[in-house]
This record gives structure tokens, C-alpha cells and sequence, in this order.
């Protein structure tokens, strides 16, 4: 993994968290380099701790999300980067999809992930998909000399939703994440403003290791968290 | 890939070479080992050029198609068995699968590749596999302590039908075989049966390659050959 | 049913007739309450016998939409609001959905229905669901505390297109309107300008009722309407 | 649920536990009548913790099953009967079918549980499915008289299997059982041989728990079991 | 289509009538040939009249039916045939499947028709789907010189099922059959053991109707039936 | 063919020659029409050869791709107008919509062509595709008379994407143009900016043409292009 760059766009400041920091860890562990951004601070619509403070401002929460999201990054060995674009809903504009782009040529990101296509139970999430699928595309242009700058095309893939059936999620690829578990629940621990996910998630990394250990019948499997990638990769060899 | 396993079974004796010739030789190449099973010698349905001889016969044809299959699998460094249960139709009895899966048992593949589920055009490749994905399941058990001899999970992947889209298949996986393309070349030479495909899958393998490339941005890909995972795998770093 | 409380949003302003007007009547018959709200009047695409006046104008035409869904709502027990949004396109800008949420927020719907998210036949209805889904999704914000103003997630339901399989509708639940027949019969009788449409869809409701019919055993069911959920609800006994 | 009566089909003898359970135990508090049907015994792929035993054999393992499976049915206040046709494989001849045809005529079950249709882990998850679907189907006949005794349509549902996503399983429906799941927590653990599932389902009714909350606002819920109705359902009102 | 042969195949004896009469009808006014075979009578589960006389016997059924199917595919110009295989269950052995297939090696169909892939409310009707299309792959080879006598492939399509949304029927072509419809209200009037269908399927044909004028803009049309091609066809110009 | 128009909707200029050229041919030799719209040049992404001059600009490309067009154009008989919108993005405002509109009721073309709806790697042609589809509904109105001008339905088919089943495309249709390859070839021969495609789409065509002989048996058919119907059509016979 070594020089290996990794792109997390969560469309709010703690969706990277319960869904892929296990596979950041790994990535990063292996000597791999992870940025994650941030579309939204979820400030409005996921903050739930916070606002029950009858005297909480937007631009606090912001505040708050933003340190507890740096805290959680590093957790992971990632950077983290916002981008501030509001939530519920979270409306993304050209501009904010060249500004992706342009972050994406200028990082040149081996593997990107993202929220999947659909999620009927968050308006936001959808939203981010379709700008990182977008702007990823005009990154690598058409696979030919071009008139603007491009970056090579990245793996493409989607992390798990909170109801991944419900989001059309099937995942081709379970990333073992026994050895990041710790990192993985520091991360976590560092999002005080949805700690009524931990113990949800904590739980769903156990069940995902159940299930690759199932399709390996690799017994040192502890904990894992699923994909799916929305593009074929290439290899050498099966 | 030293000491790595791969089982390809296909309903006929040539169906191995056109759609994943290149995957196995890359395997052998690497130090990985193969067998491929053909489930029967498509002796009546899929020898186009011996039934123009009016005094064929069904014996004389599985004879010179076990020869070819043979010298095909030789060119890509894996071992062929034939099960010789008939084609068109291609019938599998509970028996035939039973043995099968003492196959899997007894050499516990790493990877086994079949026919995708469907296809329009052909009884045979859907029997094929679905006496496969049987025989894969009853091998593997259920993940625990059990009654009977168990191997481990296999990864489970389909190759390219004729007519992909019509079959359902959507490829999740190129193989980069540009090293072994001479391999393939000389799998496909054997095959002097169906010599109507050579054009074809060389052609193929050259589109598939131009895939390839698209995805990665890595223009040394020349042929690349198209799988579909049809279970999810696990890896330590996306 | 008492106290609960219905929100059905069509395109145009007659959609809810067609496809709704038996459930909506079921619905406020025993005890519960309605609203219906048209994004547009369908003044332009859908009001054929109005346009064959060649003195015609949209705002003459709009007008008698107007009081036919007024008139036809009232059939069914329900209120009838009009967004009057345009329509052949129906264009729905950001306000617009917002608007939609605010009423959400204050009306507090348990169902919610509306068209299928896809209609290879009318450019409007998808527009109209792609709002109503968003819009709802705002609604109910994440199910936590949050930086504005929510109201319970409602169940959500897609109503009966004209094409069905064509829109990807595919029949979860039916609703048995025998007891509702008449009123919907009124229903439709008020909707002039798409009288083409009245034979049609009493038919449908007694081919609706057939399949109901079919499901259940129950030979008492006479005239039905199909629905899909699209979001699954909870339920403490089967 | 006063008089309805309740038929839940597995595989094996323990499937209905971890899937189940808590749906049957609610049906029978609230007066309902409930019997399960375990294919076979699971004997041999199943009952990971008996086979550890080297002197263990199929008749014993069939005889602790069977008793771990009657308590476990008297916990959620169901009757058990095993069909005994043996597992991996679960192969189901066309007399199989016809036994529960009959089983269905005779005690005309106003709704079905089994399997979801594909499982690409179990061979035998998907012989049951369809032997059910085939046993309903020619027990409730065309829907109109006929020249062999039949019994009114069923509802039709699909339980969760253990990896829901790639089953093509997509839940439609939640039943709350906050109440039931002592009931079942007693069901699970008289399934000895298979303790290490018992963790994995209290979770994962935990998890469903959050979702049916999700899509209901209602705080209250804190277990839930997910099901997919295979079958469209008739209600008088929304 | 004059010379151009068609073949209906059918589970039970009146199948043809319902969904494809109108087709079949303009086939042969066309100067088409057409054949008609029925697997069973339905004599079991589809003879809801008949069975209401507590005197009937299964043979004094088949020998009604008989008759009426032949009057009705007199009416529409086809020939009928009964293979007489039982229904309610319909049970295919290889040596129906092979019988099937030589009929169609010595009729050489342009166009076989039958039901679609899958119908949860019928047992024998994804029976018979599944005959057919083997049945049809047999009878046409792998496409080139074979050990046994071939037809050339036939465009192969599934007519409409009662419920097609739950049997994923989707249409992708309307046969116009507003000159037809005298003559399949007349093949309809000969299953007088089914009577109660014929209302439903005229209004249907009006239905279809519709929806043939929707796609058109061509107001001639009355009446029309629904069809999903199951391969691709060919042709020299769009 | 004679009188009937066709219109072809490309993202970029040369799309309409890789994938439709030789359709168009065969259209236009049968004495229809066609009229080729470029919502862009392609200018910026697909323009890979002029690129490689370091002094080239986006307006000499555009000059150099218009006249290529043209010639492609009139290679195969059809009229070329351009857009001008620009490329990756290709971002399509309402007002282009309606202009498309507005020249589908001019030209009230009786087949359109198009990209299907879904391209995982190329942003335009999907924002192409749902212009196309929504201009299209817009011009045939609801099938009833309007307060606007209308044109009739035209058929709606998307044509070959370049990695087919990753963008869902699945043939439903296979044109034979074999009389119209030297055409094809020569169009295809003036695309001098994307020369690299040349060979790709010959063998295309190739393997195409294997498909169509193998579903009709038709030995004369060498080369074909393949289509997806998004709508059905409708016909008087099979």
C-alpha cells in the first residue's frame, strides 16, 4: 500500500467513521496515505447530543464537528479536509463538483469511496454520491490526451449505509480490519456528538467479520467492513 | 500464487480455452496450479467442423475433442479431466454432482471459475453451473464443525459467456493477461473443432484489454479476459 | 383509522383521482383525514377536452382544474391544495421542495403517497416523486435531535401508474375500495377534462379487485387499488 | 392474531430460531396458533458443537436436535415437526412437495414463513424455499373450484437470511418484538448446538430494533425481526 | 407472414386463449400458420365451471376441454395439440422436454410463445416456461454443424401472465389486434369452463389497447396484446 | 423506410459513428431520413489525437470536430447539427432542453436514437440521455390535445455505450448493416481526432453480426449494431 493514495467523501463530518475507518486504518497502517472529506458538517440533521442544548448555534455545532472529525482522522492517520456546503439538505452546486475535481487532480487518489447511488433515508448521502461519481469521471477524462488536466482513474467503491438493503448495498469486498479494530473505536470514540452509534457499529464490524470468515473460512478473522465496488478492478492473477 | 489452487469446470471441453485461458495460464505462470473439468465433450452440439465428416460418430468425435482439450489445457500449464456426461442436453444426475463435489474435497481449490447462471442460448453452461455452485456449497459446509469431510471456501467466479448481457453477466474483475496471450493463442490453436472462435476470442481479449486500460489509466494492458465474482472476497487493503 | 392523517401529492392536479380517490375514501370513511396536494394542474399536457376549445387559455383552463379537483377531492372526504408549480415541464426548484417539507412539517402525515420514481411516459411524475421523497426525507430528518424543526417519518407509498410495468411499479399491497367504489366513481365523474380516463380505471379497479381477490380468497372484494411500499413499516403481528 | 393460524417452514431445525423466533412468539401471544416444520435436522451441516464429539453419529445428532427444537418451539409457543429428508443436500422429491401440500390443506395456514429463494452460502435454504412456494401454490389452486380439495391463499413471507444482502433479500416489513424477546432469548439457547449464533441474532434483533425505530420515530421499539412479503397483502385502509 | 409458423405452447388448454389469441389470429390472417400445444388440460385446477357438478370426472373434463380448445384455436385459425401431462402439478420429465423438442425440429417454428419465466400465483406456468426454452435450445444447436438435426432459432417470446408485475413481465411489444378481436372474442366464448375471464381479458385487449395508441399516437387502434421478447430479433432498418 | 425520419442525439460529435453509423445507413439507403445533433464536440475529452499538438485550442478543435462530423455525416446520408454545449461537463440547462424540444417537433422524428441512461464512465452521456428522454415526452405531450404543439410519439432506443453492461445495456435489438459497412467504414475513416476507435468498432461490428446470425440462423448477416428499445413497439403481426 505504500504511496498508495486513498479519497474518503462523506457527504457529513462522521459518515467516514462507522463505515470505512476500519479500512482507512488498514490503509494507512500499510503505509498508505487517506484524505477524507467532509461535503457537510451533518451540523443540522446528525448532530442529535449537541442540540439538545436548548442553546446550540449552527456555527458551534460546526465548531465542535469539525474538531471532533480532525480528532477522529487521526485516529485513522487520515487527513481531513471540509468543505462546508450545508446539510439537510445538503445542496451541491457546479462549482462544488470542480471544486472535487480539482482536489481530485490535484491528490490523484488510487481508490475513492463514497456513499452508494441511493439511501431513502438520508437526502444528503445520495447527493454526495453523485457529486464524488461526477466529479471523479471529469478527473479522468476519457481515458485519452485531453484539454485539461487529469489524473489517472481511480477504483471506484461504496461503504456501507445504515440500511444497506434498503440502498440497493451488496458488497463484493469485505476488508479484514482485526488489526485496526482499536484505531477503529478510537475513531469512533472521538464522535461524541452520535454516541448512540458506536455500540451499533462496534457490533456491525462483528458481524461483517462473521461473514468473512464465512467466505474464507479464515478463522482469524475478527472484524471487517464491507464494500462494494462500483467499477471492475484489474489484477494480474486470480 | 505458489501453491494456489484453481478449479475451472465447464459444461463442454473447449469452453475453458476462449473465456479463461488467459486467467490460467497467468495462474500457472505465477506458480499457481489448475485442473479443468469438462463436464462433457459438447460431442454433439459444439464440434462444428467434425460433423461436417457425414461418417462422424459421437465416439470418434470425444476422442479427437479429449485430445484436443488436453493439448489446449497443456498450453496453459493445467491438467484436464472429462466427466463425459453427455451434451445437449447436458443432464446432471445427484450422483454427478455428489462427485463433483468429492473433487473439490480432494484438491480444495482456492478459486473456481464456471459458467455464469443464465444464458439464452445454451442448456448446458446454466446446468453447469448450477451443479457447480451446488457442489462449491456442499464442499465448503456451513462454516462449522459438520458430519462430513469439508474443504475450505472457495472464491466463486464466473467467466464471459458469448452474449454477456443476454446472460446477465456484468464483469467486477479484468485479468491482465498480456503476458500469457501467446499461452492463449496456443490453448485456442488446439481447439481446431470450433476453429470458427479463434477470430473471435482473440478479438476479445483485445477489447477486454482496451477495458482494462480504461479503468487504470495503465496502458501496458494489451488482452485482458472479463470474470464476474459471484461471492465477495476479502482483502487486508482496499 | 381515526386521527391519522394522509398527504397524497400528484404531478397534476387530477392524478389522485385516477389512482388514489378509493384509498383516499377508505381513509377518511373511517375516521381518518386527507390531504391532497397538486403540484401543477396539468393545465397544459393533461386537460385534453378543455384544449379542443380553440378560445382556450391556461388561465381559463387552470381555473376549471381548479374547482374539478376541488369538487373530487371533496367526493372522497379530502382537502385539495394546488402548488400550481406549471406543468409539460413541471420544473421544481429548491423552494419548491422546501415548501413541500414545511408542509410536512406542520400537516405531520403518517402515509404519504405519490407517483413512482420512474414514468418513461410523463416527463412530470418523476419530478413530483424525486420532490415528495426529498421533501419527506427532510421531514423526518435522521431520527435524532436536530438543528431544526421534524415530524415522524410516514410510511410511503408509491400509487398505481398508467403503464406499470413500464414505471417499474410492481403491486405490494392492495387496498380493497369496494365500500369506496361510489364515492370514487364521483370522484372521477368530477374530473371532465380526462373523462377518456373514467372507463379505463373502473375497469382497472375491478381487474385490481380480481387480483386482491386472488391473493386473499376473499370473494367479497369487488374493486381494489394496487400500491408498492417504499419504505418497509413495522408491524407487531403478522 | 386470535385464530390465525401461523406455518413457518425451515430448512433445518434451528432455522427458525434465529430468523423467526420473536415473530411466532408475538402471533401466539396475541392468540395466534403456530407450527414449525424443520425439513431435516441440519444433522450434519449444522450442529457445529455435536460433531466436535468423535464418537458423535447421525442418529444421535437427529434425536438431541429434535428435542433442542421442540423446547425451542414451546418457548415461542409453537409445535414442531420434523419431515427428517435429510441435509446438505436437502433433496426434496416430488412426494416432499405433495406431503406439504397436504400438511397446508389441512391445517390452512393464514400465513407462511420460509427461506428468502437464493442463498449462495446453503444448498439447502433455496430446495426449501421452493418446495414451499410449489406446496402453496398447489394447495390454494387457481382461486376457483377445482377437481382437488384446496385451501385459501396464505400470506407469504421470507425470513432474513444470515447474509440478507447477498440472498437479494430486501426487508418490506418489520414486526416489533420488544415484547417477544425473552421468548426468544429462551429459544436460542435451547439450540446448544449451535451457541455461537446466539450473540450474532440478540444484535442483530437489536440492530432491526433500530431500524423499524428509524422508519416508524417510535422510540419504544427496541427489537425487531425483518421480513420480505413475497406476495402482495390486502388491507381495508392505510 | 405468409409460410411464417408459429408455435403457442401453453400449461394448460385455455392458456393460449386469454393472453395470445389476437396474436395468433392476425398471424394467420396474414397468411401465417399457427399451432397450438397444450401441456396439460388444466384439468384439475383451471376448470372451475366444470368442477362445480359434484358428477365430474377428471377424463370427462379433459374430453370437454379438449374440445373447447380445439374450437377456440379453430376460431383463430391454429391447429391444437395436447400433450395431456397432468396439472396442478404440471411435472415435466426430460422425456416431455425432448418430445417438445422434436416437434419443434420438425414444425421449425419462426415464433414459439409461452408463458413468462415466473408466476407466483401458478405452479405449471414457469413449468412449461422452463420446457419451452430448453426445449427451444435443443431444437436449435450451438449454431453450426451438429451431431443431430437441427431448425433454425426461433424469435421466441413470453404473452402476458394474469398479475405481470408480479411475475416481472414486462411488455416490449403491443400486437395491434383491433381486426383480430371478433375472432378472440369467439376463441374466448368456446372456454366455457372459464367464463369468468372473458370480461376480464376484453377489457384488457382495451386496456393494452390504450397503451398501443400511448406509444404510437396511432388513435385506429382498439384493442392490442402484450408481449416481452425473450431474445433479441433482427432486423435490416429501424 | 421511405419518408420516415430518424433522429440521432450524440453527447459529442463522433459518438453517433462508433455506434449508429451503420443503422443511420441502412436507414437513409432505404430511403428514409436522419438528422445526426451534437450536444457537443467533444471538444475537451474525446478529441485525444488533436490534443497532442501543444498549440491546439478549444476552438480550432471544435472547427476541426464540426467538419469531421459533417463528412461522417454525409457518409451515411444524414443531416449533422451541432449544440455547441460544451463537454466534460456536458451541462444541460433547462432552455437546451427546450431547444431539443422544439426540434423534435419540427422534425417530428419517428425513431430517436440515444445513449442509455446510465455510463459509469463518461459523465455527458447520461446528462445527454435524460435530455433526450425528457425533450422526447415534452414534444409527444400525454397523447391527448394540449395547450402546445406536439409531435407524435417517435420509437426510443439507446445504441451501444462502449463498455456495455457496466452501463446496464442489454440488446433487445440487432440491426443487420452489412450492405451499409463500407459506409460505416468511410464515416467512421473521417473521425480522424479519434482514430484509435476505428479497429475497435470494425470488430464491434464483427461480433455483433455473430450475434445476429446466431439468433436468426441467417448466415448472410457479417456485421450488425446492436440496440436497446427503452419503450415498447408496437406491430400488427409476429
Amino acid at each position: 500500500m505504500s504511496g498508495r493514495r486513498m479519497l474518503v467523501v462523506g457527504a457529513h463530518s462522521a459518515d467516514f467513521v462507522w463505515r470505512a475507518a476500519g479500512a482507512i486504518a488498514m490503509h494507512t497502517r500499510a503505509g498508505g496515505e487517506a484524505v477524507v472529506v467532509a461535503l457537510s458538517y451533518g451540523e443540522r440533521g446528525e448532530s442529535g447530543e449537541l442540540w439538545k442544548d436548548p442553546q446550540q448555534t449552527v456555527e458551534n455545532v460546526k465548531r465542535l464537528r469539525h474538531a471532533e472529525a480532525e480528532r477522529s482522522a487521526a485516529a485513522v492517520g487520515a487527513r481531513f479536509e471540509a468543505f462546508d456546503l450545508g446539510d439537510y439538505p445538503l445542496r451541491i452546486r457546479d462549482e462544488d463538483i470542480d471544486r472535487l475535481a480539482t482536489l481530485m487532480r490535484e491528490y490523484a487518489p488510487h481508490v475513492v469511496l463514497t456513499h452508494p447511488e441511493r439511501d431513502p433515508f438520508n437526502p444528503d448521502h445520495p447527493a454526495a454520491h453523485a457529486a464524488v461519481a461526477t466529479a471523479r469521471q471529469l478527473t479522468a477524462g476519457a481515458g485519452v490526451s485531453s484539454g485539461f488536466r487529469t489524473a489517472p482513474p481511480s477504483e471506484f467503491l461504496a461503504f456501507e449505509p445504515h440500511q444497506p438493503e434498503l440502498c440497493g448495498f451488496v458488497p463484493t469486498l469485505f476488508v479484514d480490519i482485526t488489526e485496526a479494530m482499536p484505531a477503529k473505536r478510537e475513531a469512533m470514540a472521538a464522535m461524541a456528538a452520535q454516541g448512540y452509534l458506536r455500540e451499533y457499529y462496534t457490533q456491525r464490524a462483528d458481524h461483517r467479520g462473521n461473514h468473512a470468515r464465512r467466505v474464507t473460512g479464515n478463522t482469524a478473522i475478527r472484524q471487517a467492513e464491507a464494500f462494494q465496488r462500483l467499477i471492475p478492478n484489474v489484477v494480474v492473477a486470480l
